[in-house]
């Protein structure tokens, strides 16, 4: 079984932050790659860099996505490129908000998601109602952290603040299990776990168990609905990646 | 007053038909004006041609934006270049799906949607909830229309069809108001109201004469939460447009 | 086009007021007139008011009604009035609670309401849920004022009071537009916009605009379902106004 | 214990029927009275009916409602008087939709209600999701009939319709205690339950026993929130029951 | 009538004081009798113990259920032996928490629930998600009591803590009514809202008097749907009790 | 890593059933055995079996608890036994409804499930909402058929009612993913995905996968809030292996 986790900014470093942290939850027949795309913005906080990213993050995927059983979007938040793909595609897509909260389900009855800086509460407030699962969140907390502190600030530092919000969720919005809310906190799990004393679901981790267990029951994504095919359609200028899914869906 | 009407696919007949119809219902003091972006696909129809078309879109409008008091985004749906626009500028805009609910909302208690093909009618149910505006929905019904039958069709079997799909709302789902639930649907409001003996409302028309009333009022988008403006970063390989705003919003 | 404002309430300045705030926003070919009725309490400020004003409000309003091209209902509430004027009318009208927030919707993802006294505060919770919109509402806050205060205490502590809901609401309800819940706060948008550095909706002056769109596009109270016309009836013992009415509707 | 059944409407004949059945379950320590108002409609069917039923139901009941523990009025809906009620006094008030509800809670999930004409339907919709019941609410539906139709036709015509309607209920909409919609259908519960073989309840009767409970707890509307009592104005014209109403308030 | 009040712990005492309380409520021709399983735990607080309560509450309840018009399950919370006697059983069945809820709900627009430990919290949010009636809930608070302090600590503590949570209830969270959320609260009612001025249920005497209310009208539990009677199977090993009804059933 | 498939009804072929379903789908590092309860229902089908049930699943679960690295409760509903469980014990559980839902919304926006018998709709369509998952779930359908047709019935009626009811939802409900609901349909689920051309989840498979990961990443069910230990209480006359777990929790 191969799968690809997709990093839809262009920050190679995170690339590879992310892949490790996928490749250590991995069973031995699961083989992980990664990419990102070769244009965009470095990081993404918000509709604008979504856009953005989704595009060239096509034209990145689309060309290999036959070598692979299923897809990572490994962006925290309800990023366009993964509906996108679904309709491209027919192997299984999952982002990492929807993997962390579907790992967080049957552990409490309500969960919490951490995120960075206050510019993605109102982002992921409106995800989990996309996902129609807002009656089982506890609250959106931001850490104040900006992404970029994730590397730049003192271990130490990013795990108080990141326990500080946890432990706020916990005793005052009620949360029973806590979602860290960026790929960027991949490895943080166990030691916000140790302080807050419940259950703490890195994204990315939930999704290559999650998606390894789809693949390995053949599941594909629905083509009733939502996510039918791409209708094929004269298109003009676009790049090589994009232009080739479109051509590919004229055959169906 | 200057207002910009986009339409995020390339068609260029469709961008004619949608200014007249805008410019049909502006008043004397108000410009109207249309583009739609160079590349991309002719018509949009799921997520995939979404991202696609927000991509160029974005890249057509941001050059010209500072000319214009408000934009129209003239899909009729929740098309992710409404938000990324709403991050990069600070003029109102408007998708003509929204504005034909809130032109609904006083009318009657509940609103169904008659949409082109079965291909929308998921893509339209997830965007009336992300507005939050589900509990008025009676239905979204499709006419069995595809996109291009609107023009292809002779106007009479259009006609019928809408009409047809109209009157089961009304009768079936306990619909009180219609809300045309395509941009290529401008003009035939006054034909399916003559049947359907209820308010029709087409998107395009009701975002004109909301979008005056934002301008008229100098109302802005908030730049709280949601919708902050795009904080600087470093981006590589991206055309003018796109580049620009990248740059614009590092003076904020 | 001529646009009737009613003030539900007995008191004339307040009309003048109000009257004042339509006119200034009102374009040129908009004829704004204002009325309030001749009996009822001098303020609303509950459902037993709401049922003395509304039928004073229908006895003055109906024998001049015919005048009109759409009727705004100028009190922040689910006030009873607007539904009975539904059915009694073909033109459009609309409340000032929901013209607010319908103009607020576009301009941020959640909306605040900032009100008066805490007497409103489950009023307007309550009106909020009839219309369905709670899904957008972050809160409903008092200011603390009484509606009478508006006019006696000196202008600069009204603001001050206003403005430190409003950012009380944006801090820590996550509202991203503030709407001014009093129709006694005309005029204060500006003042409350400048602090709170969100937009701020005026009931009426969102009132106006969006009513001279709605009847600028033909638009008609739906007669189906909740608005049907009013069914004839033998009525004993009430004033002309409501007796017209009744009248009136035998022959649709 | 003294109760005050109020059919807010002007029908005499409509008033000893509901007595009767209100007198019929009513147990030996209950007094039960009843009233109508002088003047209004003879039948309340809509919005504009309702605010003149409540204005001329309040002149009616305020000025004998000191001789009471407790007032159920006795229209099916969401009549505004029930609200007017509760916070001009402090004994217990019931709407005979709301008490039918509370009766069939316990007995199954969910609940239809079977009304007179399709005029009632989205009012009694509307109604529910005023009371926040809409999540065991299975339907509304019609019977076809007008409300006069009840006495007019023949017995057995009004019970077959009746009927039919509950089936529907239950076997489309998954209904599993029916609410018979209408004060007017007072004495039918028993021949639907028959036929439909579920719970049947009828408002007038589910109001008395719960209203009698109620009273015998000695609960009082809270003065807390929604339901504050009336503040103390200057009114002008108004007659003598609602001027009573007022200055009584003047000395909380 | 007889009503049997249905302890579903071991503890006598609290049986003793339950079945007083509701004996102080029950009008003249009701007979109240009372029971506790004569295994199982001594206190009710959590999913395990429901189970166990459960199991041995239906062993002792089945074999005397012929001798009586209806039941009270006096543990605050959505206990499975309720959904259990309601399938088993025609007569209706009233747990204590769906009785304080359903007496609240007239008598204010919003309720909070005081309860005992933070334990309880979670399970009394999800009992109330559960009988879809979370819109008109204002909060569920713990008083910081265990079970056992409300016969242990000086009634004075006790008061005081409870009027705390209630207090607090009302001024943070908009409460209008409060449901006392414990069965061993029986009788503290008065007292609290002496304090709360508000109004304050106790949920057997709710239970009691809405009880009543739904056996003098002949109301019975849905078989339709949810309740269905209990299908006969072939069993092993279980108490007469259980044995019984499964017996019983097969005759239907 | 040792899983635990608990089938609670006493089938002990039914058992061998899923036990096979649940080894084809795990890999080579799984271990998974299955057992069900010496005493109580043979299958369960409502409120009351599942008291039974789970009461005797608990005492046979218990004392080998400790064996285990999760648990998967093999009963398609909201099963009491999955809440005890997660209070008595650390590792995650799992039921087999929560299971199949979690794997079908990544596959689509809206899931069906297709049951039984009639007798179980109210029981799913309950269960469905206590997860808080209603807004993603398309219907509930059932078959037609009992729990014991499922082994009686030739394979073809079997398959062809399946395919039915399935072909149903995607058409009439807009179901984009079939979740099969019951655990006696372990093995179907690939000749429904033949028929209906949209992804169908067996519960069982999907616990089996989804556990696994669970139990791979250390996962384990949170004791804040809802799944608290158990309280150490005195209890009398209870089997071996549950007064073995309250003793267990005394010294936590």
């Amino acid at each position: 079984m191969r799968l690809l986790v997709i990093n839809p900014n262009t920050s190679a470093s995170m690339t590879r932050t992310i892949l490790a942290a996928a490749r250590g939850v991995a069973t031995a027949d699961v083989i992980v790659d990664a990419l990102e795309p070769q244009r965009g913005p470095t990081s993404v906080e918000g509709r604008f860099d979504e856009v953005i990213s989704a595009y060239w993050t096509l034209d990145a995927v689309l060309p290999v996505a036959s070598r692979y059983d299923g897809f990572i979007v490994a962006c925290y938040g309800h990023h366009p490129v993964i509906g996108a793909l679904r309709e491209a595609l027919q192997q299984p897509v999952l982002g990492i908000m929807e993997a962390s909260i579907l790992h967080a389900l049957p552990l409490g009855d309500r969960f919490s998601i951490v995120t960075t800086s206050e510019r993605w509460r109102p982002l992921l407030i409106e995800g989990v109602r996309v996902l129609g699962l807002q009656d089982r969140c506890a609250s959106v907390r931001s850490s104040g952290l900006a992404v970029l502190d994730l590397e730049a600030l003192p271990a130490e530092v990013v795990r108080e603040r990141l326990c500080a919000a946890a432990c706020e969720a916990i005793a005052t919005d009620g949360a029973e299990v806590i979602c860290l809310g960026c790929a960027g906190m991949a490895g943080l799990d166990t030691a916000v776990r140790q302080v807050a004393r419940v259950p703490v679901i890195d994204g990315v981790t939930a999704a290559v168990v999650i998606l390894t267990g789809l693949v390995r029951t053949a599941a594909a994504t629905s083509k009733q609905a939502l996510y039918q095919p791409i209708a094929k359609r004269s298109i003009v200028g676009l790049p090589r990646g994009i232009t080739t899914a479109y051509a590919a869906t004229s055959e169906r």
